[in-house]
């Protein structure tokens, strides 16, 4: 396998065939490796990615001309041609985009990888695209796992993968407004160093974490596992400013108003179809100096979802709330495995659980006095629903393993698994159907003589009026047609999502709850926001990007052989 | 004076040139009227409204066949021409409003009224009107105060007010998600008597409360008085159905969503310029069983604004948090009068308070437990400051008279004075420059050597990261020419919060925090959303509107030339 990690003039080369870029080992222990082969008939195998230097790579099709006149703008070290540089962006992180980048199959790889320096560069950059007719990927820390990122040239001459790494201050903060302008392309776990220097946290922390940037988080309307406490990356933006072939756009004049609709919203999800986010104005909070995580189990799927949504409208979620159903708990402890696992078996055997859930609640919070308050209103709710408490330890253990899921991914990738995850969201009345209908599609789908998958769900973002609900989905990879065994997969679960109907025959789940739309998603979009909203889409992508350069292919529905609608290849 | 209220085949037809229809006196006390004399000049006259008819209305200039197609949707009664009918809806309720009515000048009258009876029945309307080229002008509860409902024809033939009052149903309720579905015409009070026959509330409770409907609340981005506890009503919102002239459309499948912009934050604050709101889906929550409401002093509007701030940042925030600066809690004790007026003057100076900044409080939960729980979460932040407490009784005295205010101005408006109010919001960093510069605008403005105006304010609606700042000006009426008067001093306000700039010369002070953009904002709208934010309403609208007939000449900035783009007279 390839790990290389280079720099070579400030650009970043890693492949990224995997989560970890180091290649640092997190094999599967012998015990989850037993438990998958009885569970799931996997032949563990070894199936390392094909090294970079076989991966088919065409040439760059950015003409000399469109290079110079980009080197003009960003200086000649941020604008490359490089094929490592260029591999480094070919895609994002999912399952197929890992699978394709240790294949070499089906690489979407962009013509030249550009690095401003600036908002003004990025807008320079963009004019460039332009004249030069090129077509500009936004990329910051290259995690979608929707295609969001996918080097697609649509009609354009060529790709540019435009990276924001450079992008990577903090712009200021106004601590009497808990307020902070961060730069696009700043890392989340920088922006927590950043603030934390003036005792400020963003409190946004989805699994991506470790990689993601403010810029992705915004442009994708991310959630964080604090969601419940901190609210939905979208809560935290306060203003924006955008580079847009029609010029540059800034929103956000106060913490809220009425002077029509607010275009922050249409801006935040926009994907890079609309602009290039280069700064974002978020609402910041003290860092917590007090913390507690607990673990609870729960018996049965739908006391679980009772419970949260108790909790939730009773507005008593903690920060965190985490709830798996039976399948997944199982899994959760079927790969623990250890004395531990055989001693908490037994006790729930002992408190007669018969369909154990566990619920992982979790509180970040400014001082003692309000985590007293905040786990009181809480636990006054869930104790109705007679949780079995686990105490500390559980919910520190999940804290610790919380950005974990990713490695997990890498080592199961590399022993035959196919491992992917999707969700959708909605009100509490539509959960159980909704949780059952996409869980049979993906069983469904995955089935063969010789494979029975896992599929398990939780719900880790809870609303008053519904929720998200998150699959995994594991199974023997099929050695003939890997990408289609996920393909199908998918395509059916997003299907069940958008049939699930209400009386007037719109849905009622959301295609994403927090993994936007990107390529992957794009079919289903206009079942979900109308024909009219997809006219509008079009309309806004159009009087923004006229000669639609910005991210071809992604977001806005419709016909791929339009260049001036939505450019695909 | 003129109050007649009279249905005609079920259209209302109220003149509406005052708040109170019915006509009920509520003449301002001897003392209040006295303290007015003192403070402002005003020498009091009785300056009644002219009856209805003297007032100058030109003939319908709808066409018979555009008569007959509009009553072919909605039947015969439905549709009218009547002169008093189409009085009732010429406008809003602002002062100038008002005034326009009482004494005929300038004027909009609508060419007809039509009453839709299904969401069905108002996309063809739309439909009719785009065939006969009539401007369309969605009317709820008429309770516009920034020309949002100003029967403007732009470059169309006629136009039509098309009034929601039959859509006044309530459609479904889902208790378990906690969401209810209203039609657009039901008026709030309807909407609490509908949602209370299932437990519910929806907690929405401006001053416009007891007229103003649930469209319209969408439509305007509207925020009530316990907005910190239930949120603005764009909070409130999980989906929506409009009609366009592009077809109806749906939207809200989850209560969070990554797919892609919210495009419900599009369509909340469209003003019908994008569609005709028929239908909204809105959280709701169980009828408070508990409620307190509390009075307080702090001592300099400095520090009240420091405590509110404090508590909004701790999320200690009660339901209803209102702070009046020393002029507001002046104007408050004047106009109350009494002995027990007099004792609070004294309770206060024997605590030494110089500069009374009245503070309510008021909590509305779900039980007595949730209160105390809330309750010490404020009062905790609160010590810090030195308030001194009134009691329940101040607090409670607020909440009897919280929808007030618009039959007070009815009885100022008689006697010759000026009374209107306008609001911003800003960052909690600006919240004292803007205050003080927006005060200084509009005190300049309407001061003359005969003429001292009380220019007061009050922060209701409290953010982590800023606040609202609602100004209220009272001063007696220039005789001559009481239009002018009011429109520069509402021009030089507005021109201090547009500019009240950062340091990258973006406006910190938004146009207006709850009163919508109507024809009296749009002159300052593109300010603060940028020429590319203009353009983006631009092109929604030409998407959705393409022949320009939704209600013409409000919201979106631009040429009033340009029938394509933002119609007016």
């Amino acid at each position: 396998m390839c790990h290389t990690v280079a720099v070579t003039e400030g650009i970043d080369h890693t492949l990224r065939d995997r989560w970890t870029p180091s290649g640092e080992a997190t094999a599967l222990p012998g015990h989850a490796t037993r438990w998958l082969r009885a569970r799931t008939g996997l032949d563990p195998a070894d199936t390392p990615a094909a090294p970079a230097s076989v991966l088919a790579v065409a040439d760059s099709a950015l003409s000399e001309p469109a290079r110079a006149a980009l080197a003009e703008v960003v200086g000649e070290p941020n604008v490359s041609t490089d094929r490592q540089a260029r591999l480094g962006r070919a895609g994002g992180l999912s399952y197929l985009d890992l699978l394709r980048r240790r294949s070499g199959a089906e690489l979407a790889v962009p013509d030249a990888v550009v690095l401003p320096n600036s908002p003004a560069e990025v807008q320079g950059v963009l004019e460039v695209c332009v004249e030069h007719d090129l077509a500009v990927v936004p990329f910051g820390g290259g995690t979608s796992v929707v295609g969001g990122v996918t080097a697609l040239r649509g009609d354009k001459r060529a790709a540019v993968a435009l990276d924001l790494a450079h992008l990577d201050q903090l712009v200021s903060v106004d601590p009497v407004s808990r307020i902070a302008v961060l730069q696009a392309g700043v890392r989340a776990p920088e922006a927590e160093r950043l603030l934390a220097a003036h005792g400020f946290t963003l409190g946004h922390f989805p699994q991506s974490f470790e990689r993601a940037t403010i810029g992705g988080f915004a442009a994708t309307r991310s959630a964080g596992q604090a969601s419940s406490g901190y609210g939905r990356f979208e809560d935290m933006v306060e203003g924006i400013r955008m580079a847009t072939p029609s010029g540059e756009w800034r929103l956000g004049a106060a913490p809220a108003s009425a002077a029509g609709p607010d275009l922050r919203q249409l801006v935040v999800g926009s994907e890079g179809a609309f602009g290039v986010i280069t700064e974002v104005t978020v609402r910041v909070r003290p860092v917590p100096t007090a913390r507690r995580y607990e673990g609870f189990v729960l018996d049965g799927w739908e006391r679980g979802v009772a419970a949260v949504r108790a909790m939730a409208q009773y507005r008593g979620l903690a920060d965190v709330t985490r709830l798996s159903d039976v399948d997944e708990t199982e899994v959760s402890l079927a790969l623990s495995g250890g004395l531990r696992t055989a001693a908490l078996r037994a006790y729930l055997r002992a408190r007669r659980v018969r369909r154990p859930c566990l619920l992982i609640l979790g509180w970040e919070v400014e001082d003692g006095r309000e985590l007293a308050w905040k786990r009181m209103a809480s636990l006054r709710v869930l104790r109705e629903f007679d949780p079995v408490t686990l105490g500390r330890t559980a919910g520190e253990s999940w804290r610790h393993k919380r950005f974990a899921g990713p490695r997990q991914r890498d080592a199961l990738l590399d022993i035959g698994v196919c491992v992917e995850t999707l969700e959708t969201a909605t009100h509490w009345s539509q959960i159980a159907a909704l949780w059952s209908s996409v869980r049979g599609a993906l069983v469904g789908s995955l089935t063969t003589e010789n494979r029975c998958p896992v599929v398990m769900c939780h719900i880790s973002h809870a609303y008053e009026t519904g929720a998200s609900l998150y699959f995994t989905a594991i199974v023997p990879r099929d050695p003939v047609d890997p990408v289609g065994q996920w393909q199908q997969a998918k395509a059916a679960a997003c299907n069940a999502i958008a049939a699930h109907n209400t009386a007037w025959g719109g849905p009622t789940g959301t295609i994403t709850h927090h993994h936007a739309v990107g390529t992957d998603h794009r079919p289903w979009l206009e079942g979900e926001i109308g024909a009219v909203g997809a006219e509008v889409l079009a309309a806004v992508k159009e009087r923004l990007d006229p000669t639609g350069i910005l991210n071809p292919g992604k977001l806005v529905p419709g016909c791929d052989q339009n260049g001036g609608r939505a450019n695909s290849t």
